[in-house]
C-alpha cells in the first residue's frame, strides 16, 4: 500500500437503501417482509465501503440532510470510513429494493435539489478533501441542481487522479477532462454513445475514443473489456458467481481506485476488478465483499494467466 | 351531529405511508417514480382523517418513535385530527406501495415491538381520551409486544361504544367482548374464522354468530352485508367507481363511527358507509374521500331505496 494516498470519494446524492426480502414478490398483492435493512447507500458509499473491506484508506464527501441524516452518519460508525458530511436542508432520498430470490426490484428516489450555495459548499468540501497523492472516485447521479459537466469541471481541477463511474449526461460531462480511468458498465455506454448496438469489447473502444481516457466497461458476469494504458485487454471470469449483483460495478470502481493509489500494473488491476466484482455479487448487500470468493476468483485468474504465458 | 360526541381512534401500529407512483412496475427492473407521497399512515390515521372530513371531531391515538415521528406528527398538523401520540423508543414502521395504473404493490413493515411499560402507557392515554358518549375505533394490526386479545379487553374495559376493524388473532380477540360492530372485511371474516367458502353474506352471519356483535362486511366493490340490530341486511352499490381500493375499508369504518356517533339509523349508516368506501376509492391516496363522489352515490342508494319502498 503507498504510504499516505487515500481514495477519497464523492458521493453527490446519497441514499439511505432499504432492502426488504419477501419470499416472492406478487405485483398487485400484499407483503410482509421476512427481513427489513437500512444502510447508509448510494453508489459513492457502496465505493467507500469495498475500498475500506480492501484494506485502503477511504474518505467520503456527502451532502446530508433531513430526520434520516444522523441515522446514515451512525450506520458509517466504526465502519472505518472517514466521512465528511456538508448539511443540505432538503431530505436525503430513500432506494428500496424489493429482494426474492436472486432478483432485486429497485425504485431510486431523484434525490433532493441542492441550492447554489449547497452545491458549492458540496465542492469546497471536496477540495478541502483532496491532495495530489489520492485517488478521487466520483461515483453515481448527480443530485438536481448540479451542472451536467459537474464531474468534468471536478475532474480538471483535481489535483489527484479521479476515476469516474457514471451514466448518462454526467458521464457524458466527465468526456475530454482527462479522467485517468471511466468504468460505466456496456449499457450505460451504449445509452451515453447513442448506439445500442455496441458489443462490450467495441464500447470500451468507443468510449475511449470519446473521452480520452482509459476505460473499464463491465458487462454483468461476462469478460471486462478495458482500454488500459491505451491498449485493449479484457479478462473473462474464471466462473459465475450466483447471487445479488447489485452493488458489484461499486466493487469493481472501488478495486479500480485501490490499484491506481497503490501503484499496481494494469493485468493486476483489472484481475482485482473482476475478482473484487465477483465477491460483491456473493453477498446479500451492496458495499460489502466476500473475501473468500475474491482470494479464490484472484487465485483462479493467476493460474488462468500462468497457462496462458506457459 | 350529536353535541360533545368524539370519534376517538386507536392506531396502534402507525406508519409512514411511502407511495411511489410507477408508468409500470417491471419485477427486477429499476424504476425512477414520476412522484412520491408520504403521509402519516396506519388505517387508525386513515379511518381519523375520513371521520375529519365526513366533518365529525376525531381523536387519535398512537404510540410513535425514532427519526420520522416528527414527520408523523406535523404531517396531521391543520389535519384537524387531534392527536394524542405515545412516545415510543424503536422506530415507527415504514409502509411503501408501488402504484402502477390502478395496482397497488405493498410492502408492511411488521411495526416496533412496544415494552410493556409504553402498552400500558397507550392504553392509559386512550383511557384518558374516551368518554361514555364516544365511539372508540380499534382499527388496524396489533404491534408486536401487544397481547392478542388487546381489542377484547379495550372493548370490555371502554365506557364507550366500540367499532372494531381487525383481522387474524386481533379480530377474534374481539369475539364476546360486547363491541358495538365488527367492520373487518369478507377476506377477513374467512381467515378468522377457518372458512374460505363463506359467502359474503354467510360470513356476515357467522360473524355475527361468533362474536355476538353487529357485523358489517365489506366484499370489494360489490355489496355491503350486515347484521345490524341483530338483523340481517345488505346494500348494493349502484355503480363500481374505479380507482385506488387502498384505503376503502378504512373509509366505511369511518362512516360506521360517525353514523353510531350522531344516532343515525342503520339503513342510513349503512347507506353512508357504500357511499364513503366508494368516495375512497375515487381519491389516489388512503385518507381521503371525493365528497362528489360520495354524495352522488348516496343520492342514488336513497333513489334506490324510494324505487323499492314504492
Amino acid at each position: 500500500m503507498a504510504g499516505r494516498a487515500v481514495i477519497v470519494v464523492l458521493c453527490a446524492n446519497p441514499a439511505i437503501d432499504v432492502t426488504y426480502s419477501l419470499d416472492r414478490l406478487d405485483p398487485g398483492g400484499i407483503h410482509a417482509p421476512a427481513a427489513v435493512s437500512r444502510r447508509a447507500g448510494g453508489k459513492g458509499t457502496n465505493v467507500a465501503r469495498v475500498v475500506r473491506s480492501l484494506g485502503h484508506a477511504v474518505r467520503l464527501v456527502a451532502p446530508l440532510g433531513g430526520p434520516l441524516a444522523g441515522r446514515f452518519a451512525a450506520d458509517l460508525d466504526g465502519s472505518g470510513v472517514e466521512v465528511r458530511l456538508v448539511p443540505i436542508a432538503a431530505d436525503t432520498r430513500t432506494s428500496v429494493a424489493l429482494l426474492d430470490g436472486g432478483r432485486a426490484t429497485v425504485v431510486n428516489e431523484t434525490g433532493p435539489r441542492l441550492t447554489g450555495d449547497e452545491w458549492r459548499a458540496l465542492i469546497a468540501a471536496l477540495e478541502d478533501a483532496v491532495t495530489p497523492e489520492d485517488v478521487l472516485v466520483l461515483s453515481g447521479s448527480l443530485p438536481p441542481g448540479a451542472p451536467d459537466d459537474a464531474y468534468g469541471r471536478i475532474t480538471e481541477a483535481s489535483p489527484a487522479r479521479v476515476v469516474v463511474d457514471a451514466k448518462g449526461a454526467a458521464l457524458r460531462g466527465a468526456f475530454g477532462a482527462g479522467a485517468a480511468v471511466l468504468a460505466p458498465n456496456v449499457g450505460e455506454v451504449r445509452d451515453a454513445l447513442g448506439d445500442h448496438r455496441l458489443s462490450a469489447r467495441a464500447a470500451a473502444l468507443a468510449l475511449h475514443a470519446a473521452s480520452g481516457s482509459d476505460c473499464v466497461v463491465s458487462d454483468g458476469p461476462g469478460a471486462l473489456h478495458a482500454v488500459a494504458a491505451g491498449r485493449p485487454v479484457s479478462v473473462t471470469p474464471p466462473r459465475i458467481v450466483a447471487g445479488n449483483p447489485t452493488g458489484a460495478g461499486d466493487a469493481l470502481t472501488a478495486a479500480l481506485a485501490v490499484g491506481l493509489a497503490t501503484g499496481s500494473p494494469w493485468p493486476d488491476i483489472l484481475r482485482s476488478a473482476v475478482a473484487t466484482a465477483a465477491a460483491a455479487v456473493a453477498t446479500p448487500v451492496a458495499g460489502a465483499v466476500d473475501s473468500e470468493v475474491r482470494a479464490a476468483t484472484l487465485a483462479a485468474l493467476h493460474a488462468a494467466a500462468g497457462t496462458e504465458a506457459g
